[in-house]
């Protein structure tokens, strides 16, 4: 009854916007199922997210990048790993990964225990040689054989079991509770007129065609990106030095191809775009809907939406600090 | 009167202790009469000590490399700072730094406001141009205003204000209760035998003449190190590169002078000394004694006295993440 109501509402609200997206946010995220959420794996999926010795420096966690004291990223047009090295790409926001049918910018890795293993020992990212090393070096950490061993049993150290704990860790990294949400749920104060109208735009425009269901991130969708244009803006901000998809299956239908990022709190992880190089808000909705839609958006319409993404900032939940356990003398050489 | 039955039971206890020593960690520290602590100011400074977009790359915090996730260092040898820079220096605690009467190694600051406002434009450490930079940057992210509103009035963004909340906050990283501290209390359960045992080899041996006082810093104590030798280890170690405080007094007599540093919690902050070359805190312990007691040290000995500095761990407040103001997209270039 509850989720009929919202449906005719949102369909009422916002006229042709599929019923899909007119969905909140969930407040508990779906787990594999062999990788049930338990406390024990959040608690030490949270010390192993945070702890920089998860990098060849010991300076580098996933929360360099993946700040969760921030939205979830680093606001930076390129992601920074060890000994300042830089790739191509801007680092995705962690909060509502869980929502994600495939994880990475270019959709690569299809759950979070498969993404979490990959950046620990990307050589610009976080540098460590093997899995075994990162194994190896979490042995030497008292504390950390008594989480994974509440975790996940006695003698229990491995890529597999620590990847698995930090999935279940991300997936509690959700905001509910946007504007957006409340105004689902029946406050139709929650969002400003100017807000309303954007959502209305958006929909018209045909942003929420790609970007959908309650995460706005068509979950599991790629697009080709940029559709339509006269390669000025592509030149401009180097979009085509980056073949997305295809640098992974080296498949010329591949080249651009993109994973479709969510619009939740997207007004916290400017700059923008695949590589960072669109600085703000108002630029970025511009030239989706010129390069993806080819649509030139007025300013109006460009404020009003830009509004409506402001309502998809959710309420953070209050997180503890973890306390990592102490390194020995002999963790690092 | 409970101070008083501390005293002789602390004297009862550890013989030749000096009385200084065998205080408990207060759970309060001192603030300067013009810094007085606010919850205002300690919200706004947990901010600030770990955003790292007071760095020129937004990569590098100040809990980087003080990090209270762990022993308040980074276990590191030597810090890095921004694009991968290294100094010549381990980074020190920042746990019960409050009870230092100087700051940094070369105990070239006299408070934690004058400490803090160093490493963020240090170019090899945060890598800030200017503090004029700083501020500019923080009156961008409309959050800040609305923080520093909060703790020091309207339109107050300033190096002084930052670093005065950042301070205020250092001020709240207290670990009391440590087994010693218990120990102290009367629990006479709190300490192993080995570790009563230790902390009485420590008094005897000379450690806690310069570590005095109940953080085991001899608090605003410089020292010469190190002072006996026949140059073997300093050589091994390559003590003798930094010359300590006459790095920045340039005087002859402050040559490898040093602010004695901390032992609370230094079971969690490995590698040891200035330079971090030492992995280990048995061979810490057994180089202090040899280097500048001029004693060597037994085996026992050593064991006995890592396991009471094992003693000096205390407890870690609960402390949640600050949620860090968004960026707007003008704040980095």
């Amino acid at each position: 009854m509850f989720k009929f109501r919202l449906l005719v509402s949102a369909i009422a609200l916002t006229g042709s916007m599929s019923v899909a997206a007119a969905e909140p946010l969930p407040s508990v995220a779906p787990a594999p199922a062999d990788n049930p959420t338990t406390l024990e794996k959040v608690t030490l999926g949270k010390m192993l997210y945070h702890d920089p010795r998860l990098s060849s420096t010991g300076t580098v966690s996933c929360a360099s990048c993946h700040n969760t004291m921030l939205g979830g990223e680093d606001n930076r047009a390129v992601a920074m790993g060890v000994n300042g090295q830089t790739g191509g790409r801007s680092a995705p926001t962690v909060w509502n990964a869980a929502f994600n049918k495939v994880q990475f910018w270019d959709g690569r890795a299809d759950s979070l225990e498969a993404q979490a293993a990959g950046p620990v020992t990307n050589p610009i990212e976080m540098g460590m040689k093997s899995w075994d090393d990162v194994v190896a070096r979490l042995k030497t950490i008292e504390g950390y054989q008594h989480a994974f061993e509440k975790a996940f049993g006695k003698d229990s150290i491995s890529k597999e079991n620590a990847t698995k704990a930090i999935a279940a860790y991300e997936r509690t990294l959700i905001t509910p509770n946007s504007p957006y949400d409340k105004y689902l749920g029946g406050d139709k104060d929650a969002m400003t007129k100017q807000q309303i109208r954007g959502m209305e735009k958006a929909v018209e425009v045909g942003c929420t065609s790609c970007h959908s269901g309650p995460a706005f991130n068509g979950p599991g969708m790629f697009q080709k990106f940029p559709v339509n244009s006269n390669g000025y803006f592509e030149a401009q901000y180097h979009f085509l030095k980056d073949k997305g998809l295809a640098e992974v299956t080296k498949k010329d239908s591949d080249e651009h191809m993109w994973k479709v990022p969510t619009l939740r709190n997207v007004a916290l992880t400017a700059p923008y775009f695949h590589n960072g190089s669109v600085k703000t808000l108002d630029r970025a909705v511009w030239l989706m809907a010129k390069l993806q839609l080819n649509k030139e958006l007025s300013d109006g319409d460009v404020a009003d939406i830009v509004a409506f993404l402001n309502a998809l900032t959710g309420e953070f939940p209050t997180q503890t600090m973890p306390q990592l356990p102490a390194t020995p003398g002999s963790t690092f050489n």
